[in-house]
């Protein structure tokens, strides 16, 4: 790991302080070297990178623990979704000043979530900026060569899937943010801080990755709105899809926002942040898909149809009517 | 190839429209999912990362095709010292606005660039920032299992080897700065040129790897300056060197302003950006290295030999006196 940041006279820095502990991984050589390692297994190796910047993806008194948590579990995500499991990242730091009160509840918080998904610090560059907290990490996952899933493979016919529940994240951004949400729950703090805590440390579903791989015909995860990233799988697999609103997975504390008119189902599936796996399965995989996401433990749910087309997904309410949307994706702040 | 900017309505971005058409490599799948993959070969994978921020690392005016060269080529130079052979990169953006003029001639150098070293442009991310550019690129390299070059190995009696010419970059940057340097060479263009082309451009010295990887005991790129990168080496090493002044190689137009006192020794050996390889070769590795390094193409040059004890690098000139460094390393800007 680099540290642009490291003192002449070589001393360890703060940032080898705290991060050193964290890289146990062989590949990393204890973070002492110009690069990492990742050992051959014969699997492809699936690379993926997200990054984010404060004020623009997070916001600035979001803390430290959370951070490190979400900007891994954002690539997390993303190596489920293709069928990959984790093998390791590197991390870009870009920071104003090390502080020490930041850091170290920041690379805690990192190394237990790395330990816990199997995903190991490997290295990094860490450098000074005068402009906002910037984190950007790469992410490896492997899977067997060829194995990867794709967003392009949706076939007329096929059923769409959605793990766990969507629009908890925009929702916990608007009680971060002071708005109708947080209004309306004011006197109910166990969801509002459910709701929070799914924006601020999303769930990666990981332990889905398998069921992805062996039986989706195409996956991406939800990361900027359900309805634009169907939108967008839909787009690279040359086809459309019919979504059955009511079959939408939502938890108590939206169904119950949504219910009393605080909210509408636009604000939901076009929310952005759920970290949620959105994928297709042909019709003779759905029983195995089934099967094999009760063994990990994964809520899935069926929400609709691959449609031959090139049209715009369309949602339909209990009573067939298309609804319309505004907007299909998110925009952070 | 992630792009954060991408307008709600799916249309092309500018980010796709310049970054799709360099993105040739199948691993790639056309810049259009979540991720990348780099197929198994049976050799390790090497992962180095570097970033670069506006007004830290790069002057606010730099072109964008030599950003673009030198946001890639730092991390080439670190894939060239590991003796790794370049595989691929992801690329990470946070730009201010999507601009045209920027993003074009950003990308075809780029694109120019992955062409000519091999190392294709998988994917990446791009994201809005309200600070300054940051340019951050995770390389990837393959080396056989266990190869991979460390600082760690060198050995007392090793040769102490560095490629091309030290200092030039940093003359290159006092040029763009205005400073001594560029008044003392006001009627010397050509020289002028050929030290903020060193300093914008470096050339990586990937046709070295091999003989790195098969006769060098330790080896890093010079990034931070050759007395504070060597330090490093001899410190993860657990060693000392002696180093020759006179055998350090400098061009021509590093040695006329050492020789008109425009310059000291300390500014070339404890500048910045040179991305030479610095290396050790035990001494019965010199014959075979030095031949590897003619067919490569490469100049080296032997500047001293690695010695016991945990001392910081000793600098010797002519008459063998130690020169009394005040700094080992480059504080950019």
């Amino acid at each position: 790991m680099k540290d642009h940041q490291r003192s002449p006279s070589g001393e360890d820095s703060l940032i080898a302080r705290y991060f050193k502990p964290i890289a146990t991984d062989p590949g990393s050589f204890g973070l002492d070297d110009d690069a990492a390692a990742l050992m051959p297994s014969g699997d492809d190796i699936v690379v993926t990178t997200d990054a984010v910047v404060e004020g623009v993806h997070f916001l600035p008194d979001d803390p430290p623990e959370t951070l490190a948590r979400k900007a891994l579990r954002v690539n997390l995500s993303d190596l489920a979704a293709k069928g990959a499991t984790p093998a390791g990242f590197v991390l870009t730091l870009a920071l104003r000043h090390s502080d020490e009160a930041w850091l170290k509840p920041f690379a805690q918080a990192l190394g237990e979530d790395a330990a816990h998904f199997g995903c190991p610090l490997l290295g990094g560059d860490t450098v000074s900026t005068p402009g906002p907290l910037m984190i950007s990490i790469t992410a490896f996952g492997r899977v067997r060569p060829g194995k990867m899933v794709h967003r392009s493979g949706a076939k007329p016919g096929d059923c769409v899937v959605v793990t766990g529940t969507i629009g908890d994240a925009a929702l916990g951004l608007d009680v971060l943010k002071g708005g109708a949400v947080a209004a309306a729950l004011a006197h109910d703090a166990a969801a509002s801080e459910a709701l929070t805590a799914r924006y601020r440390v999303p769930q990666p579903r990981n332990a889905l990755a398998f069921a992805v791989r062996d039986h989706a015909s195409a996956a991406m995860d939800v990361s900027d709105g359900l309805a634009g990233d169907l939108a967008k799988l839909c787009a690279a697999s040359g086809a459309s899809a019919a979504i059955d609103i009511p079959g939408i997975p939502l938890s108590s504390a939206a169904a119950g926002l949504l219910a009393r008119g605080i909210v509408g189902i636009e604000q939901l599936i076009a929310g952005g942040d759920d970290y949620e796996i959105l994928c297709t399965v042909p019709e003779d995989r759905r029983e195995a898909f089934t099967e094999a996401s009760r063994q990990a433990g994964v809520a899935v749910a069926s929400i609709g149809t691959i449609i031959a087309g090139t049209a715009v997904p369309v949602f339909l309410d209990a009573q067939g009517r298309e609804l319309v949307l505004k907007r299909l994706s998110y925009s952070h702040f």
